[in-house]
C-alpha cells in the first residue's frame, strides 16, 4: 500500500497582519509586529499544530502610506533566530532580498540560524519589489526586473557554493592528535561573476539538513523560471483553484524540464481562512474585517502596488483608470493581475480598492467546509500544502484548533513530525556537498 | 553618603575560545562554537552572576591557519537574537563591521534585537582588521585604516539617525479613531554623505533604552578618537595596570574634550582569569593550557596578526625579526604592541609566539587574589569593569561561582540588577530622540 501523500502547512506570522485596518479588530494586539510574546505564541501554536514552518515576510522601504504592519516590525533574521531558541521542530523561513545584500553575510546568517535551530532554516529569496529601496541603500536606482533576477541567480549560486565550504566530516576535533579539522575538506569557492566576487570559505559549516531550504515567492515569468530552477518550495498566491492548478502544472513541468523531479519542489499557496461555527458566523467575521477599511485607506493600499501612486485623483465610481505600463518594475505579477481583473470584470476604482484591501476567498466557512477546500486543492494538484496568512487575530489558533484535527482524521496531514529538520518534514532532498566524493559501491 | 560606585561585568562567549589549542583541554566541548546549548548555558550563567552583558566577537575572513574557533562559529546577529529569547536581564552585545555592511540593514538588525530583548542590545562597531575580508565582499581592496574609520564615523551617524526615525510616542494605535501613528512623529533622515546616501525612515522603532549601546574595541589613534566621540562602552585590551590606567585616563579626557561627561563612557578591559583553590592550582591550570600549544600553532597564530605572515621562515631562537611597517593596515594596535614588547624585552621569536598564544596575566590565583586584582584595577581607575574572556572551559563558571560573591561582599558589585535594560545597568544615558521637542519647564 502506498502511503497517502501528506499535506504541508506553514504559518506566516506578520504582527497585526496584512489587512491595512486589521489592527482595529477588537481582538487585535495592536503592537503585535514588535511584540516578541506574540511571535513566540504564534510559532508555538503552529508547532502544536505540527506545521512545517513559520514564515516571516519583509520589505526595505516604507512611507507614511505603508500598511501599519510594515512601518515597525521585527527584521526576519533576528526574529527567526529568536524563535529558533523557543521551538524544537518547526521550520523557520524568512525573506531576504538579493538586490540589497551581500552573499557572504546572507549565507552566514541563514547558515547560522540553520545551526542554532539544528536544521530548520529556510530562506525566501526575493529581489525587492519597491523602487524606493534603492534610496535606503546608497544606490542611484532600483535594478530593473530582469536585472534583479540575474543578480538573484548569481547570488544564490554563490550562497550555495559558500554553504558547501566545509564537507560534513571536515571537523575531526581529535584532542589527542591535535587535529581540529581536515584541510582537504575545507573548500575555497573563488567565485568571480557578473555581480559578485567571493573567495570564501564561509566561516560556518553545514547543518544536518545540508543547506537551508530555498523558498521563492515571485510569480512573474522571471520569478517562475527562477523558482523552477532553484527553489525547494514556493509561497504562491492565487485566488481560485483554476489559477492555482495552472500555476502548479506550469511550475512542476518547468522543474522537470530543468532535470528535477516534480516532488523536489513543494508549492504552498497562501490562504487566509475565515472560520466560523456556522457559515453565517464566518461571513460576519469577513464583514467585520472588511468594514474596518475606509475607502481612503483602501486607495492608499492599492497605491502601494504601484509605487505609492495616488489613486485619490481618480473618480471612485468610474472604471478602473488606464495606467499603461506603470508599476511593472515593482510587484509585476500583482499589478498585472489587478489591471486584468479590473478590465475583465469591468470594476470601478472603488470596487478594485476594497477587494484588494480585503480579498474574499474560498476558504471561508465552517471548519468542515474549510477542510473540504483544503483537501480539494490538495487532491486536485492545485497545492502541496498551504501557508496560513491569518486574516483575523485568532485566525491561526482557529485553524490549528478546528481544521487541523479534521485534516488529521482524514489521513492527509501528520499527527506527529516525521523529522526534526525542515527538509525532512517538507520531504525535499538534502543536497549533497558538491565536493564530497561518493564512494564507489563494489 | 554617596553610593559606592559599582563594577560592571561582561562575558565574551567564544565557543572553544581564543586560545589556539584550548579546544584540546580535557574539559573542552570541542564543537562549542556552533553548539547552541553551550551559548545558552554560558549566557544564563553570566546572568545568574548578574553580569551586564555577554559579548560575541566576529571576523569576516578565514584561512586554514585561522584559530579553530574562527573557522566555524555562529554569526553575531543570529546568536544574540537567539540568546535574547532565553534570557531576561543581561545585555546582548555583538561585533559587526562597518566596512562590509549597509547602515540600513545593520540599524534594523540591532534595532530588532533591541526590541526582541526589550532594551538589551549593544553593537560593537569594528572596521574589520583582516585584508582578506575584501575578497569575500566583491571589493578590489580593503580600505586603508584611516578610510575605514571615516566610513565608520559616517556609518554610525546614519545608524543613529535611522534609529530616531520614530519618536517614542509616534505609535498611537487607537482602534476607535483608526489612527495607527502620528505622521508628524515619523522622520525621514535624507542622509547624503561621502560613503552613504540613506533616505529612511527605518522600519523599526526605538526600544525602551532609546538606542542600542555602542561598543568600540579599537586601540589605535583613530580607534581612540572614534571611541571617545561616539562609544558608550569600550572593550579594551591591556596586559598591565599601568597600561590600563594610561589608556583609561586618555580616553576619559578625550571624551570630556568632546563635551561628554567621563561617566558616559564605560571602559571594560578584557581579562582571562585563571582561578585555583590555591596559587599552585591556578599556576598548574595556566601551564595545562599553555602546554597544549605547539610552537608551530603558535607561529601560525602570531602570523594572523600580520595578515597570515609565515613566521616559520625565521630562526626560532634569535631576536624577533624586523618587519618594518608590515601589518599596520590590519590589527594596528596589536601588531605595534607585539613589535614594541619584543624589542624592549629583547625576546626571541619563540618567546614572542608562545607568549602571544597564551598570554600570562595578573588575574591568575585564588578567588581572593583575583578579586583583589579586580578591585585594585577598579579603584585605581584602570577600569570601570571587565569583560571575562575565559581561558579555560570552566573559566566563566569559576568566576561567577567563586569571585563574584567576594566582589558582592565587598560592596563593589551588584547583588541584583538595577535595571532590565543594558543602558540602565551600565549606567549610560538613554539618548533623547533628536526630533522630540522637550517641553519647557515653567
Amino acid at each position: 500500500m502506498t502511503k497517502q501523500k501528506q499535506l504541508k502547512l506553514g504559518a506566516i506570522i506578520h504582527g497585526v497582519g496584512g489587512n491595512i485596518s486589521g489592527w482595529r479588530h477588537p481582538e487585535a494586539i495592536t503592537d503585535a509586529s514588535v511584540n516578541f510574546g506574540f511571535y513566540k505564541q504564534q510559532a508555538q501554536k503552529a508547532e502544536a499544530g505540527k506545521f512545517d514552518l513559520v514564515f516571516i515576510a519583509d520589505g526595505l522601504y516604507i512611507t507614511e502610506k505603508s500598511i501599519p504592519h510594515f512601518l515597525n516590525r521585527f527584521e526576519p533574521i533576528t526574529i527567526l533566530s529568536a524563535l529558533a531558541a523557543v521551538t524544537t521542530n518547526i521550520g523557520l523561513v524568512g525573506t531576504l532580498s538579493t538586490s540589497y545584500s551581500e552573499p557572504f553575510t546572507v549565507s552566514r546568517q541563514f547558515g547560522s540560524i540553520d545551526l542554532i535551530s539544528d536544521g530548520r532554516a529556510g530562506w525566501n529569496v526575493v529581489t525587492s519589489p519597491l523602487e524606493g529601496s534603492a534610496r535606503n541603500y546608497s544606490k542611484d536606482q532600483h535594478p530593473t526586473h530582469p536585472e534583479r533576477y540575474r543578480i538573484a541567480n548569481e547570488f544564490l549560486e554563490v550562497a550555495r557554493g559558500l554553504w558547501d565550504s566545509w564537507e560534513d566530516d571536515a571537523f575531526v576535533r581529535d584532542k589527542e592528535s591535535g587535529v581540529f579539522f581536515d584541510p582537504s575538506k575545507m573548500h575555497t569557492l573563488n567565485h568571480k561573476g557578473e555581480f559578485f566576487s567571493v573567495q570564501g570559505p564561509l566561516n560556518i559549516a553545514r547543518s544536518k539538513q545540508g543547506q537551508p531550504v530555498i523558498f521563492q515567492a515571485g510569480a512573474s515569468e522571471d520569478g517562475r523560471a527562477f523558482a523552477a530552477k532553484v527553489a525547494d518550495a514556493i509561497f504562491a498566491g492565487h485566488e481560485t483553484i483554476e489559477e492555482a492548478k495552472a500555476y502548479y502544472q506550469d511550475i512542476k513541468s518547468r522543474a522537470v524540464a530543468y532535470g528535477r523531479s516534480a516532488d523536489q519542489l513543494v508549492i504552498l499557496p497562501g490562504i487566509s481562512p475565515i472560520i466560523g461555527h456556522t457559515e453565517e458566523e464566518a461571513e460576519s467575521k469577513y464583514q467585520e474585517i472588511a468594514n474596518l477599511v475606509t475607502i481612503d485607506k483602501a486607495l492608499d493600499f492599492l497605491g502601494r502596488f504601484f509605487e505609492h501612486h495616488d489613486f485619490s485623483q481618480y473618480p471612485l465610481d468610474e472604471p478602473f483608470p488606464d495606467l499603461g505600463d506603470f508599476g511593472s518594475n515593482s510587484f509585476r505579477s500583482g499589478t498585472d493581475k489587478i489591471k486584468q481583473t479590473a478590465k475583465e470584470k469591468n470594476l470601478t476604482l472603488r470596487q478594485v480598492a476594497l477587494s484588494v484591501a480585503t480579498p474574499r476567498n474560498e476558504f471561508t466557512g465552517t471548519p468542515e467546509q474549510v477542510a473540504d477546500r483544503v483537501e480539494l486543492w490538495f487532491k486536485e494538484e492545485a497545492a502541496d500544502g498551504f501557508i496560513i496568512a491569518a486574516a483575523l487575530p485568532k485566525g491561526l489558533d482557529d485553524f490549528v484548533d478546528l481544521v487541523v484535527p479534521i485534516l488529521q482524521k482524514r489521513g492527509i496531514y501528520r499527527k506527529e513530525y516525521e523529522s526534526d529538520t525542515l527538509r525532512g518534514n517538507l520531504g525535499v532532498p538534502i543536497p549533497a556537498n558538491r565536493y564530497t566524493k561518493v564512494e564507489a559501491t563494489i
